[in-house]
């Protein structure tokens, strides 16, 4: 049984939801990562997200591209919290993706995150489970001082070094 | 046993989708009418997609708008063509419902119309029944004709009466 | 000490954040609404933000127009879940505000509803809360239901009297 | 003759319709592929129109970049489906391609796919002529089988081997 | 015998295409002004392009809206130049209009003019026609001149009234 | 002798324009309006933009729509700041406007402030003189804070009222 | 003393606008290219712009991208027609430069063509030359079915040889 | 005690912001280069603009990317004024950057340079402490002669040794 729920239309989609799963497991959540299309097996689908709920997912994250049904089509049927990422296309930069995932009717919302926003689509998962987990908050809290630490070392680099010297050693990487 | 059906998320689609089932009526081609939210009711519209076919159905005209999911997902089910009317939204103009129906993934097509293009929709429809029914396609021809005639009036008159006394005619209306 | 803070930028935004409101009335969760500018008092916003979590606040719903920065800088420090609401802007749709807030770079996700999508907002608020709260869970199910029943009524009346009848009573209106 | 007539604007649009040759030829369905351009070679391209229907095509697929006016004259002219696809373009990544072929005026519909979407107006043609072709039509259900099960793969491997070794794999092809 | 042909898709957009014709009558250019649809006639629209030079036509001044065919296929026809008018659209604001008319592939120009710009294409024609016409380009030139006079004669108000007045007096019209 | 020109290229420009007189006017800068078309007058306009730093002007605030080169043409010769305001536009709502004044090529810089954003360019041209003017400084300090305690006000009132009755207010105004 | 003068902001935007001048050869028109900023060298500019028709220059083709003021600027000044070509740019893709061009105010008019599209201003240009010199339009009209007959190849090619040896041909080159 | 402030999101943003620097050391203006994400250590950033005015700083140059909020919470605290910079994002190419910092509400501007418009960032600083030191004016003017002197041996070569030997020299670099 796990709590999250990770479903994408495409295995090309994979790069950025693998980025969710990472943020999931970091944040020791159980999760499950699969592919569905909701267009080419829309009765499996149905059967998904249907038993979603007894299967104890308490989010899902839908991540889809172009005209991105699945978020949408998940938060139809699942009455828990349905996480949208908008995938990036090659033709119009995801935009497609983005109004189709975000533009929901009202009664039916998708939580929806950046297009491409695989790692913030687990965070967001992370702290929806936290309010009622205050373990899993104090992670959650940790996690975001870790980032900003990470800005700070930049940060006193930058200053330290002068940003061309800095620059310089970017370009070496 | 109707042969084309139509379909909207919402009977604030109505105005646009009249159109098409007053094209059909005028080819005398039989239709019904309903609204089913792909959204508020999936399982009513799964159940409206599956038994489309034995029902009759040999096209569906599906009209929504926002994060317009219903062509795409009757796509997905029904195996005969469907055809996509993007609803024109106060937000984003109908570029949204656009997107989310045109941009379907290779497998599942929707044959998309303009915006608000409820009419084309409904000769769209025609078109396609036409295919095989010579009668059915004399009658797409003729309307067509009558179109030009339409426009032929026009054209006569503007070159008889000028252009500045056919705008005044025009704002008298 | 309420649930869900509502906070918008200017109290021209309350039309569409008082929907959020209401739903959360219709769901029984407590909240507070307020105006606050991060622009034009940001030391008040910062401790709003910073002193939310104490205050019991569990989830944020923020709404804000053209370069949005509410909900975002709300997720920036609000460890918890933030909801934003992009609202519409007269010059452009909306678009800017659904940039501005969806857009988040990597570590701090804000959750983000269509245009104007107050409703969706307190829904979705309520989506978050009910995961740990099975009676909540309940009244969102049955909330859907009800949804479904209104679209359901307007399914049956419009398949009994037609369209036609159907819309002239809605013009009647 | 054949049933299907493939047109586009230039040979460089090439690669994206043979998409829908491919597909119709693996439905069993006849058509023939030409290059026409409406704007350099308006007559050849009237005649071409003008005797599609005495030719014996049921469905003219014709694809266009740009300004793309080749499906929208076909559809002037033909009376039969036509459907178009919108190529993608460089500088305005086919956004410009489509909506020069799917914002049509009333009266002359144009059955609009996907940007690039080649092989989806190969399986909308097929559709459409499916209408009065149980063979057809059981052929068109079959691929869509096909293309479940594709994607059912996908799903059985990543649910057994997990998304870390899944993505594994496809790096290595 | 004209020198100037303007021709219109639909009899809606002349209150934009009028100003066009206005601009020619300052000039004192010969004008014929039509309605044509390329789309519902597109027979009388070809003998219309192809008589056009021999008629005496020097230029075309086209004006469409949405999925805008027609100047695009008048020049594809017609061997001197095309002004291309895009006329604002409901939907999509003209955006569909402008894409359609100037993004002509290469071999074929259309000489495009402003969302709604029908007075720009008068002038333009007056330019075109004034290269070889020293007289109308003096008449060109005075107008510019008129043109420049009527906003120095603001200027020189705006100065010596201040702008609070100016603006008064502007309300009050 | 003023220290800020504030220049437009129409007269329909001055209702947003106005706004940063106003500002301007409440810091007790000095100012000049004026109605010059880059365009309709460009000799006007260059002696104007040649003259402006001998006039003493040390800021120029130039608003234009459409194709808006005013406040990039002065920037080419005004060597001190130019402030840019895209005026909002029938057709494309101001992103014509915008992206003709803050796409400037390198060399050239346009300070950039929003669609219609009159008022800002009047705060932001008294921000860049009250880089010199610590006086000047206290004054923007102090509007700053009036903007503050404008939203305190209203932060206060919804939060004692409530936000039913604070919308029932707004309403009745 | 040419008849054309070929102008750009910068000589990064040569490869586009040697395509006019490629084109005015073919035709036999005498032309002059250059550079010359309007931003960074507007005295030249205004130079330039002044004595062009002096020069005997009939038409001037500018190009010029981002906030793309040359084309307008020139027909402020010149008298006769101006050819506007919109260069791609690598952040907006050449829809901040279509705007700057096309979106001119009435009375002053650019004949803007497709987004890098110099060919085709080469043309436009000798069409508009064409307009008194009938041996230019023979030129312009035998130029013309040259590319009907480059199509023309391809068109009787591709039906003798089928469509998947053509492609095998083209991806060998 | 630096005169500029120079801060950006992340220190992937360099490359467009060292523009910026470089730009301030041309003209001898002292500046302090940092990185500090308002996301993600929102404290250090309050911190940062609240000290700003105290350390110094007469202008900041505030860079960031996608839901870009750093320049306009800059804005919100700094009493003096700021520079945004849009920088370029992959799936949406700085669109989303632009609007988030140029849609500013009224009281609070940004400064908005174009997308990675670094170097005219460091420019307008430049221009604004110039409007009170007439020895940096004369720097910046002299730049600008430098700039025009540049364009102008472009200007003298093309047109000396004409644009195809001026573009095969291109090519060769």
């Amino acid at each position: 049984m796990s709590e999250v729920g990770i479903v994408m239309g495409s295995d090309s989609d994979l790069p950025v939801m693998a980025k969710a799963a990472e943020m999931l497991e970091k944040f020791g959540i159980s999760y499950e990562v699969t592919v569905i299309s909701a267009h080419r097996m829309p009765d499996v689908f149905f059967d998904y997200a249907k038993t979603a709920k007894e299967k104890g997912f308490k989010v899902i994250i839908a991540g889809a591209g172009g005209a991105a049904h699945l978020p949408g089509m998940c938060a139809a049927i699942f009455p828990l919290p349905v996480i949208g990422v908008p995938i990036h296309t090659k033709t119009l930069s995801g935009v497609d993706s983005l109004y189709s995932i975000v533009q929901m009717p009202s009664g039916i919302p998708v939580a929806t995150v950046a297009i491409d926003g695989g790692a913030n689509a687990g965070i967001l998962a992370a702290k929806i489970l936290a309010v009622s987990d205050p373990e899993l908050l104090k992670k959650v809290e940790d996690y975001k001082e870790s980032l900003k630490e990470g800005v700070m070392k930049k940060k006193t680099r930058i200053e330290e070094i002068g940003y061309k010297e800095y620059m310089a050693t970017m370009n070496q990487k």
